[in-house]
């Protein structure tokens, strides 16, 4: 267990110092000749001139006749002109004009006669109807100037002017190595303690949106002279290497080491997170990297310092993601010594734009999946409050977030599906779900954060559910509850039951490993419903203080043998082939604020509710029962 | 020579009505599995669900020791709790969690001992640095709804969840048949009546950057049960089939009868120009168009009547261009029976957005190429006027019109080499020329449209250049002018001068053929000065009234032997290894706003013309003197 040195250089001034040092170790684009058809999106290498004369030959512009101008002079409407068939010929659009002519006449604008004479009621200008030699392209001239993006008009362009090949920047090659000992290739059953090589994937899909191709290397174990002879043959290979990862200071990370001994070493360790540990370096002129492990830190360091190589490359200026304002709905802290990035889920509610942080783990890579937008947290500063307004960098479409019904509040997989099926029933409908809880829910719905939240909550004095905590929390109104279904809630067990549990009472058993829900939600509140009339105390409960936040982590939990039980709900179990114990019946509603009743996206989803796709899929589930789901619940009143 | 019937149906009740049709048959995405790891930007077909959780067992997140959580209780500062080996494992970020440990500490926060032990001085919280089984996705839980697109993080997601392969929409694909007798395969000498076939890869590039792939089929000649069969194969082969060309009604075009005999035919003629000849149909639910031969046309065609095909295919809006005020430079005339496409060369002169039409020629796909806008005079309108504000449709980036140089005037083949190198020199900044005639550019930089001017103007009465009749035409100043080059103009004649041509008076001898230029040129006034002194009345030559818009241009036509002789440039004459008598010599120079003098685009042009790359390029070309480019000459009162 070493713990070698990493430094904190800030990000501009490695990235800036990188860059410098490349160009002066002779970094730039490599050109090559491809025909011009398979070039569309490619940048010219240098100036582009035509071969040829496009047209080659002065051509008929109409289906006509060719003549000599002087012939048709003097014809008009009252005293027209014929001509016999030695005085002109018979032309279709692009047909050359013979010797000695210089006109066509339009077939509509002539009389033909069964001796083949025609006759004219109107003069013909001289060339009129000829493309001249040259009229697109001149032989000679410049079709496209150096680092010019060759569009598909620019194709048609050099093939007339009989350019058949150019020479172009050719994409940069980036050599991918993945590295260690635990990695393996992509499969549907790894065993414990086999990560999965799916980075390359990731690292080779952003590559190719940014003009780059890849070679992916086969995996090397951790084993120093490997991992040097594969960075050796990839900087022989390639225009660029990453190496990934083994680029951190732990007992097996040999990347830095690598480098230095293969080439130079210019940065080990940048002031971000994630992905601190990167490693700069070159061997020659070629760049090398080293990427962190976990997928997203190596997506941010491929954005932040391998996509500057790939600009500089092309000579273009790095694109800027669009930015716009929003509010945080929770706080985010970040440290003083990191630049950090925060993942967002955005959201539009009443033409506010709010933002979610996103799970902050590294290994998270489904939180790029979900994430909207990109907080940048500069270094130095400590973050920021909840209800703060923001910068945020857009990662998907402006129009979108206006589409999107925000749901957040009690997790249900059924919000999955509705999300599907709201999509599928008109395809600029989104719908994203954060799971905070029910009472998260009831406060997103306060705070004006969220389109709907999906609630069941206990109410402990009445035993009923959502309408006595809903009248608490919103005693004038201002919000609608919607059905949606009722579903059964009980203890997850593992698969036969092998502890033999009888009841909830033998969860606090020595020996039963339990796994909770976070406080908040109405799950959590079931439970310590459950605790409170059967008298059990938190202490007697091992696990009590483990929490998950969907039912499908707590069933994975016991599924996988991590614990044994856990309070969900049936489909969960289902889905999981747990044992399950019935405990009660619970009705999971949507609670919406009254002002977006009215909104598109809330009358998507009403139409939703009710229609019979949506029915279909919850049976298909189990353990639900449908109700009238998308009709209105009397609050107040009635 | 038949005349068949076309109609004239306006485009968006083709399209509607097309669009219609399609979807009543049947029309719509096929789907496909592919590898994730190739599925970037594909859209899923369906709901996508994780077959197994990720990560997939409980994991260290982090280098260190795990253990028992509760082992590690009343750890602090001061009362430290050190731990045998037999109470903990090392553990490196990855490493599964051994049983019966709860708990990772970081190997910075430990203190190791010789004997294998290690000392804590904080208590570690259960679960801290461990990564739950399913952190990241749950197996069962929905990765990615149906039609959604396929990002680099999404790969890595589903890879994660062990989702190797993804049913996706699969790219349409689209079928492209060239047809004509004359047409022939892209080569570099064709012979005069040959059609270069470039057509199919101006239609490939443009349906990739759609999302459609192509296949090109051989070229098939004008028989009509050949192009009949090519069609069924097509139709087989495809999910949709152009035709192209053979749309017209001329004796020649059987690609409708070919669609009706094969399928149906819904429309043959639209009410747009380029494009009219456009024919619409179908084989079962396959769209099947017949494209007009023009590439205009045929690009027009595609963007307004296959491209919402394939968004139709994808589900998605069709997407909207950005557009833009701007100010018509030259009338538009349009026709009330179409509706018309004029390209538009934009310029940003001073915080103004100019409009200035190209060639409206549908064989000119050149065009296109220096189109950066595109105006659509509707159905029933009859132009605009000069000076008019007018919506635009653009077709570049809004940014690169504030970094264009716009030069409009006299033609010299140096504005080429000036427009290349002040992109090379300055990746951000561009160039764009248009040839109207040096008085036409001291009518641009009067009105503004112009950052400079290309101008060589004769004043009759003094024999000089440029300074009598700019101070005639801007007696109040307002402009500046900057040096550019000498250059030599003369009578360009036929290699070898075969009439035996012997000076200038010779242009009136019978039997040669002379070619023009266009009026308000400076090289027509040149010619016509010539003509008043030596005597020369225009009927007297031969050509007179042929007019051609650039030096290359008349120098095309008498290498081509279509003209004799005509008056131009020397290094023009060089480049078509022309005979040359020289005439006179003369200054083109560039005349330039006073108030765009010090604007960025212009301080590049200066720059350029300062350059050594510039004075190389100038030289190479021959028949120039450069004294002193890019400095001003004194135009008043000096």
């Amino acid at each position: 267990m070493s713990f070698a040195y990493l430094t904190n250089t800030p990000l501009e001034q490695a990235r800036e110092e990188y860059l410098k040092k490349l160009e002066e170790r002779g970094f730039g684009p490599r050109t090559e000749k491809i025909p011009v058809r398979e070039a569309c999106g490619y940048l010219t290498a240098r100036a582009v001139y035509a071969a040829i004369n496009a047209p080659h030959y002065a051509a008929s512009a109409m289906d006509g006749i060719a003549l000599r101008a002087r012939d048709s002079f003097g014809a008009t409407e009252t005293s027209p002109v014929t001509l016999a068939p030695d005085r002109f010929t018979v032309v279709d659009t692009g047909d050359p004009i013979p010797a000695g002519c210089d006109a066509v006449i339009m077939v509509e604008e002539l009389l033909r006669h069964t001796d083949v004479s025609v006759t004219l009621h109107a003069p013909a200008a001289p060339w009129q109807h000829i493309r001249q030699i040259g009229e697109d392209v001149c032989a000679g001239e410049m079709i496209l100037p150096s680092f010019a993006e060759i569009t598909p008009a620019a194709i048609g362009a050099c093939i007339a002017g009989g350019v058949l090949e150019l020479e172009v920047l050719a994409k940069p090659l980036v050599g991918i190595i993945p590295t260690g000992d635990e990695i393996v290739a992509p499969c549907a059953d790894p065993k414990p303690g086999q990560i999965l090589e799916f980075n390359s994937s990731i690292f080779s899909a952003l590559l190719s949106g940014w003009g780059a191709e890849t070679r992916v290397y086969p995996i090397v174990p951790d084993k120093p002279e490997l991992i040097r002879a594969a960075l050796q043959k990839a900087a022989e290979d390639c225009d660029m290497v990453l190496l990934n990862a083994g680029s951190s200071a732990g007992r097996d990370d040999y990347a830095a080491a690598a480098v230095e001994a293969e080439g130079e070493l210019f940065f080990h360790g940048i002031a971000i997170k994630p992905g601190k540990p990167a490693i700069l370096g070159c061997r020659g002129a070629k760049p090398v990297l080293g990427v962190p492990g976990y997928p997203v830190s190596g997506i941010l360091v491929l954005e932040e310092l391998l996509r500057p190589l790939i600009d500089l490359w092309y000579g273009r200026e790095s694109r800027k993601r669009e930015t716009l304002r929003a509010r945080l709905t929770r706080p985010v802290v970040s440290g003083l010594k990191y630049r950090e990035y925060v993942r967002l889920r955005l959201g539009s509610v009443n033409g506010r734009i709010m933002a979610t942080p996103l799970p902050r783990g590294s290994g998270v890579v489904s939180s790029f999946l979900k994430a909207d937008g990109m907080l940048c947290v500069p270094q130095g500063t400590e973050g920021y409050a909840a209800g703060e307004e923001v910068e945020v960098e857009l990662l998907t479409e402006r129009e979108k977030l206006e589409r999107t019904l925000v749901v957040i509040g009690s997790h249900d997989p059924l919000l999955d599906e509705l999300a599907d099926l709201i999509h599928r029933q008109d395809r600029s409908m989104y719908l994203s779900s954060s799971h905070v809880g029910s009472m998260g829910g009831v406060m997103a719905v306060r705070r004006g954060e969220a389109h709907a939240a999906g609630v069941h909550l206990l109410d402990a004095e009445t035993g009923s559910y959502n309408l006595a905590v809903i009248r608490k929390n919103f005693p004038k109104g201002g919000v609608v509850l919607l059905r949606c279904v009722g579903r059964v809630q009980g203890l997850m067990l593992q698969k036969g039951n092998p502890l033999g549990i009888r009841g909830f009472r033998d969860i606090a058993r020595e020996g039963v490993r339990y796994v909770n829900r976070q406080k908040g939600s109405g799950t959590r509140l079931l439970m310590d419903y459950l605790c409170g009339r059967e008298g059990i105390l938190p202490d007697q409960v091992q696990g009590y203080e483990r929490e998950e936040l969907t039912h499908n982590a707590v069933a994975v939990q016991i599924a996988e043998n991590s614990a044994d039980a856990g309070l969900g709900i049936y489909s969960t179990a289902k889905l999981y082939d747990l044992d399950f114990i019935p405990v009660c019946e619970e009705e999971y509603d949507l609670l919406i604020p009254a002002y977006v009743r009215d909104s598109e996206p809330v009358r998507a989803l009403v139409r939703t509710l009710k229609s019979p796709e949506f029915r279909e899929r919850i049976e298909a589930m189990g353990g639900y029962t449908l109700d009238r789901p998308g009709e209105e619940i009397p609050l107040y009143g009635e």
